[in-house]
C-alpha cells in the first residue's frame, strides 16, 4: 500500500503552516465567560451551573463525572454577530427579507452557522495609544481619522480580508459593570464614517473592546445602531464585541494571525467566541 | 513618530504565518449546533430560541435587531472535555481533590477556562478506511494496533503535541439519533490500550466521531468510562467528542494544521467547539 | 380602636369557607414536576438543577442555603393552556389577531396572566370506568356520548362554571414515556363533538390525563388539533393536560371542589400547575 | 346501574364547600411573573421566551400554536421556600444531613414536592397600617410586639394551622428594583423574636411582601438569615416571599381562606406560586 492510496500527503504549504505554528505564541483577545459577567440588559446573561458533581454518581470502578447546563445569550461576553442580527427597513444584508427568514423561530438565511472561521491577518488599531491615553472617554466617537492615524502609527495599511480590531481601552472597566456597560455615562465607539472607512478597506470582520461597537452617548442608551447598519446590513461585515485588547496593547502588537472559530449555531444571530492573536517567535 | 515607538513590527515568522494562511483551505471537523441535535441522555440538549425577532422593536431610524437565548450542556454536539470532567477515586488529574475543587458550584481547578487554544499538527487516523469499511460496527473496540496501522497507512508518526483524530465513520449515523447514540446496539470507540498508546505518543488532545470516545458495548450504556480515566485523569489529555470526519476522510486528509478555540468557561467541565483542519493550497 | 377601624371583620360566608376547609381532604390531580419527566417533543423538557448546595457558602453563623435554576416549557407536566396558545386562520379567541398580539415576543392579549385562579365545582368524567376498562385504548376517540354516559353514571349534570376532568386511565402509562407520549401507537382523547358538548354545557376549563387533550391516531402525531380550536379559540375554555386522575378514580370521586392556581406568567401561553380536588370529611 | 356503584356521591360537606366557593371573591396576594421582574442577585431571574409564534408552523386546517421556554430560579417572584432551602451547621429540619440529602443534585428529603397545598385560614398582619404608615422604613425590624398589636387590632388570635402574612407595605417599591431589593438602604422584615412568636402560635406557613423575609440592615446584604433558621430549620414552617399585600390591605382584609398550590418540584428548594385570599360575598 502506498501513501498515495492511503491519503493525500500533506503539501509543503501545509507543512510550512504546521512548522510556523509550532513555535508561535498565542495572545488571548477576549474575556473568559463566567457566571455574572457584565452583560447588556438587552441580552440574557451567561450562567454555567453544574448539574452533576463528582461523587453524585460513582461508577463501579471508582470513576465519577461532572457536567453542566449553560444558559446564555448569543451576544454575551466576547462574541461575534451573525449577519442575521440586524435589519434595516425590514431587510437584512443582501436585501433578504427579515420577517420571512425568521419564520419558524430560526433564521433560514444569514444565520450564525454562516459566520466564517477566520485565520487571517489581524491588525490592532490602538486608538487609545494613538491618542496617548489609557482609555478613551465615555461617549467618545472614534472617527475614520482616528483609525487612519492608528494604522499609520504602526505602518500598516489595511487590506482586503483583514480583521481590524479597535482598542479604546474600555476593557479596563470590565470589572466595574456600571461603568463598563455605560448606562448613564456612555461608551466610546466607532462613528458611521469610521465604519464606512473600514468597509471601503475591505475588512471581513471588525471588533472592539466595548459592549456595543457603537458610540453610546451619555444617557442615550442604544437608541439607534447606525454602525451595525453600515457593517452588518450594508456591507456584510461581522462585528466582534467585548474584546479584551489590553494584553495585545501591552505587548504592542501590530499585525498578527487572527483566529476565530465561531460556533455554527444554526439559525442563530451570534456566537460566543475565543478569539486569539498568533505571532511568530 | 517611528513604527518602533508605536508597536512591535511583525516578525518574519508572523508574516510567514499570515502568508501561509492566506491561501489555505479550511475543512470543518465538527457538526453545526442546532436545536434537536442528537444528545446523550446524560446531558441537557442544545436549544437556540430567538427572544426578539426583527420587527418586535423597530428603532426610530428603521433598524431592528434579533437575538436569542441558548440553553445547552457543555458536552453537547462537537465539544471538548475539560480536565475537571472526570475523577477517579475522588481525584482529578494531578491528584487534585474533586470535592474540594467543585465546592461553590464551579471548579476552582482544571476548569474549562484552562483548556488550551490549539494551533498544532492534527493527524487523521482513519480506522474505518484502514479496515476497508465505510463505518466500524456498533460496539467495535478500536485498539492500539488499529491506530498504529492507521498511522502507518498514511506514513505519519505521531509526535509530542499532536492532535490525533480517530475516524470510525460513525458520524454518518448522525441523522439517525437512536443508532448514533447507540443506546441499544452500542457505539465503536477506543479501548484502554489505544488510549495508553496515544498517551505514550504525547498527543495533547484526541478526538473521535462518536458520542463518548469509549467502546460502548451493546446494551451496556456508559457503565464505566476507562478511556476517560486514562486520558483525562491519568494523562491530562483533552478529549473531543461528536467530531464529523466524513469530509476530511473523503478528501483523504492525513496531516493538517488543527485549530480549536474552546470557550474559556470559568469553572466548567467542557466547551462546545468548532474545530477545523487547515491545509495549504 | 375598634375592629371596624382596623379591618373588615370576616363575613359569615368567609368563616364558613374556612370552617369547611378545615376538615377537608385534598386529592392531588396532577403529576409532580421532575427532571426527565415525559414531555412532548414539541416542548422543552423540565429540568431543575441545583446551583448552590449546602456547604458551598457557609455564613458566619453556620447557616447555608441551596437554590436552583429551572428550565422548562410552559406546556410540560401537568399544566393549563392560556388562550394565547392556539390560533385559527391567524385569529385567537375573540377574533384577536395573533401576529399583532405576539409582536415583541410576549402576548399583549390572552397571555397566561389572564388564566383564572379556580375554586369551583369539578366533575370527574371517568370514561375508562364507564367503559369498564382500566385504560382506554391508544387512539380511542372519546365522544360526547361517552361523556354523557360518564356523567349519567355518577348522577351529575354539568353546569355553567364547572371544570370537567376526563379520565382515560392513560396516566397509568406515565412511567413508560414512549407509550405515554404515543408517538407510534397514538393516545386516546376527546373528539370534536365531545369538545362541543362541553362548550355547550358551559364549563370554564376542562382537562384530561393525557399529553394532548386530542384523539391522536396511531402514527399520525399532532397533525391537526381540532379540539384545541373548539375549546381555546372558539369557546375561550382553558385546557389542562397531563392530569393524573388515578387516585381520584380509585377513590371514586364524582364531584369535588376543584382548585387550580396557574402562575400569572405575563405574555405566556401556559403555566405548570398543581391542581387538586378537595372533598369534605 | 346506581350512583353508588359508579362513584361516591359528594358529601354534604363537599357540597357546602362548593356552594360557599360559588359566590366567593378572590384577591391576588402575589405579583405576576414577568421577564425582568426584580430578583435578588442570589438567584437567576425569570425569563419567558416564546419559541414558536403563531404563523411559524401553520397546520393544514389553518391552526397554529405558540409555546415558550421558561428559565427561572425557584426563589424568584412570589414563591414559597421548601424546607430543603436552608440548613444550619450542616443539618436541615428534623436533623436531616444536608450533604447527604443533596447528593445526586436533587434533594432526597424535604424537597419542594413536599411543600403542602394549603387551603386554610390566612390572617393579614398589617404592620404598616398598625404603625399608621404607608410603608415601613428600610431596615426596620418587625418585632413580636408589632405582630401582636397587628393581630389585636383586627381582633384575631392566631391558631394552629394558620397562615400569617406580614404586610410592610414594601411591595409599593416593586416597580423600583434598587429600592425594592434594598442592596444599599436595606429592607424591613421580621426579627428573630417575631419568627419565634409565629412558631409558638403554630402557623404552618408565613409570608411577607419583601424579598427576603428578614430584617436587612442598610448595606449589610444577606449576611446571615436567622429568621430562615428559626422557621425553616428549627420549626418546619414554610416561608413565602415577594407577596403583594397592597390590594388585601386596601380592602382591609383580616381573615380569609388562604390558597396556595406550590408546584411539586421533585428535589427542589422552592416553587413559584400564585397565592390568593378567598372571602365570602
Amino acid at each position: 500500500m502506498t501513501t498515495a492510496d492511503a491519503g493525500h500527503e500533506a503539501t509543503s504549504t501545509t507543512r510550512e503552516l504546521i512548522q510556523a505554528a509550532r513555535d508561535a505564541r498565542t495572545i488571548e483577545l477576549g474575556h473568559p465567560h463566567f457566571t455574572g459577567m457584565p452583560c447588556s440588559p438587552n441580552h440574557p446573561g451567561f450562567r454555567m451551573t453544574l448539574i452533576r458533581r463528582h461523587g453524585d454518581m460513582v461508577r463501579p470502578d471508582g470513576g465519577s463525572a461532572s457536567n453542566e447546563i449553560i444558559v446564555t445569550g448569543g451576544h454575551v461576553g466576547t462574541h461575534v454577530d451573525a449577519l442575521s442580527h440586524v435589519s434595516h427597513d425590514g431587510l437584512m444584508h443582501g436585501g433578504i427579507d427579515a420577517a420571512e427568514a425568521q419564520t419558524g423561530g430560526s433564521f433560514s438565511a444569514l444565520g450564525a452557522e454562516h459566520t466564517p472561521f477566520l485565520l487571517t491577518r489581524g491588525v490592532l488599531l490602538d486608538v487609545a495609544a494613538t491618542k496617548g491615553v489609557e482609555v478613551l472617554p465615555a461617549g467618545y466617537g472614534v472617527t475614520a481619522d482616528d483609525l487612519r492615524q492608528s494604522a499609520a502609527r504602526i505602518g500598516v495599511e489595511l487590506a482586503r480580508g483583514d480583521v481590524a480590531l479597535i482598542r479604546t481601552g474600555w476593557a479596563s472597566h470590565f470589572a466595574d459593570p456600571p461603568t463598563y456597560l455605560g448606562q448613564s455615562a456612555g461608551v466610546p465607539g466607532p462613528t458611521v464614517d469610521a465604519a464606512q472607512w473600514l468597509a471601503e478597506a475591505g475588512v471581513v470582520t471588525t471588533g472592539a473592546d466595548t459592549t456595543a461597537y457603537e458610540q453610546i452617548q451619555p444617557g442615550a442608551g442604544h437608541a439607534v445602531l447606525p454602525v451595525h447598519r453600515v457593517l452588518l446590513v450594508e456591507s456584510g461585515i461581522h462585528i466582534i464585541e467585548h474584546l479584551n485588547l489590553e494584553e495585545a496593547s501591552a505587548l504592542r502588537l501590530t499585525e498578527f494571525l487572527f483566529v476565530m472559530a465561531p460556533l455554527r449555531i444554526v439559525g442563530g444571530t451570534g456566537s460566543p467566541i475565543r478569539p486569539v492573536a498568533v505571532v511568530g517567535a
